[in-house]
């Protein structure tokens, strides 16, 4: 068996498998938007100073807008999301923590390392249960990664009002939400509520490495003193500064990716596959076969992302190119017809 | 009076109060060399994927034959130095923790956040008997910012070894060591030893936020855990292979940097001021109108760095071009005759 990567992309490591897929490869591991925001990259100059902190300023100062919270002050900026979740188990007094699972394993990781009682729970009716509980974070992906759901925000709203009467923090990660309309940021200044949002994957843009604390400007102000002096590169000050300022951009990604969405889950019913989720920039399909499913579509140069604890997932990103789209739906053609043989001869 | 910024670099901020300095504005106000690597910048479609992790497989194994290291094994990269030196608080265990001052803040700043007993000595002395302590983290900068302090090897090496013997941790930070010959990294692995070093001081490209960390292999894995995946971005992957490769540019710019360190000091103390430390990225002045001094410079175009705790102290960074050469010498040269007719008015 091919051994599975930790996360999407790692597209090569996997591909080594696979010596005789057609090519280009198709990436449909991650749930990065294809649709790329066609920024002015800058050039070798840009990096030749430190980041001035009116630069960063400028750039939380987009983020407040483009994210709906009221100040700037509410906004730290890091080196992707994924260095934020790193730092808040860090900053955040935590008896127990207990997350909505099964979700993006950077959060169980990283509390992990400081926090003796780490619990995953499986419905959000056990999460409010856990938000009442003293000394406790509750963690929340919201569109959750990698079955889609989205929960209202009104509905993560009230967890975070039942978090804050019970002292508690509630860790709500949106990287997905910022196509969809269910962001809880306007909430802040909230005592409870901290949301964390991903730069590159609406902007299709993973590999700058920018990502959003959004929180009450007490614990911002900690976790920007934790970072320290120049967190985020000037590439991605440059890059932060276009697209976050960019609306129509943004109003015309999120209409692509809705479209491609809907075209992706009619292209994998029509092979006879069951969709799940809500979140525009995915989908993910449950079937007894995945593994073999994952491993078909590798085998055509398509990779997907599978999942060594849920054998029955397999999570779908968008193509953008048609030719991905043509691959695809010939490489479900073959998959179902191959399907409909075993049956048969199963049957007979 | 002029309100000064925490750091070098922030000229924008600082050149706001001398609105009618001549252009360009010359930054020599930090320690980053001016010798520029001359990169193959990658275009936006390095940023559409998320790093892999045989890129960063590849970067650490440049870096740990550009620093002097066995393996890979004992090379963490992380955004900017900045960024492990704000993550080893959380990561080891220190009842107190002892710094080689005065330095770089950032130090400080860190071990604070998680420390109650963070102290500062003031010579190597008071230092080695502070590793005999039990339950002690040492600090050291070599060579030391912002007095170019340059601590033979040998002699660190030695303090290692007594951190060791005492249970105790020793974090040598050489960002400013690429260009000198005193690297203690060789002696890793070490059960002491924590080396840091500074990919945008030395390659002039500090807007790419890169660093590195040089420790025995059980800490730098707990160090790549506590970050998380893809810490550094594309770009810094692409540019940091590309420059670590390059061992006859280092050579180059390690004898530019020279020069020039040879040069600033002579036109330094040709206008009677006196040269302090024996790093080539910059130069210490001390001197009773350091202030003054620099308030002189900044109305001519020429950022310097002065530090609000060592009223005395004026770090001078290497110019490159022949106009930051020039203007600094005409600077100089109407400070030193401003003094005399002071000096005369004082007699007189």
């Amino acid at each position: 068996m091919v051994p599975l990567p930790a996360h999407g992309g790692q597209v090569q490591a996997v591909m080594q498998y696979f010596p005789h897929a057609p090519q280009p490869v198709y990436d449909l591991s991650t749930g990065i938007s294809p649709f790329v925001y066609p920024g002015r990259m800058p050039d070798l100059s840009c990096l030749t100073h430190l980041p001035e902190e009116h630069e960063e300023a400028t750039l939380r100062r987009l983020a407040a807008r483009a994210y709906g919270v009221a100040d700037a002050a509410m906004v730290a900026a890091g080196a992707g999301s994924q260095s934020l979740i790193a730092l808040l188990p860090t900053l955040l007094q935590a008896e127990q923590v207990c997350i909505l699972g099964p979700t993006y394993s950077g959060h169980e990781q990283a509390w992990r390392l400081h926090t003796k009682f780490v619990t995953n729970v499986h419905t959000p009716q056990a999460l409010a249960i856990a938000a009442t509980q003293p000394g406790t974070v509750c963690v929340l992906c919201n569109p959750n990664n990698p079955d889609g759901r989205l929960l209202p925000a009104d509905w993560v709203r009230r967890l975070a009002d039942r978090c804050a009467e019970h002292g508690n923090s509630l860790v709500v990660d949106e990287a997905f939400a910022d196509f969809e309309g269910q962001s809880v940021a306007s909430a802040l200044p909230h005592p409870a509520l901290i949301v964390l949002r991903s730069f590159g994957k609406t902007y299709g843009l993973p590999g700058v490495r920018l990502g959003f604390l959004l929180a009450a400007p007490e614990l911002v102000e900690r976790v920007r003193a934790a970072m320290g002096s120049w967190p985020v590169s000037t590439v991605a000050l440059v890059l932060g500064q276009q697209a976050l300022a960019d609306k129509a951009w943004h109003r015309m990604a999120a209409q692509q990716a809705g479209q491609a969405h809907e075209r992706l889950v009619s292209v994998l019913e029509e092979a006879g596959l069951v969709c799940h989720g809500e979140c525009r920039l995915f989908t993910l399909v449950v079937h007894p076969q995945a593994a073999q499913l994952w491993q078909h579509l590798c085998e055509r140069g398509i990779v997907t992302r599978i999942f060594a604890h849920q054998p029955d997932h397999l999570r779908i990103g968008l193509p953008a190119e048609e030719g991905a789209w043509h691959r695809l739906s010939q490489a479900l053609r073959c998959w179902q017809y191959t399907a409909v043989l075993q049956h048969k001869q199963d049957a007979g």
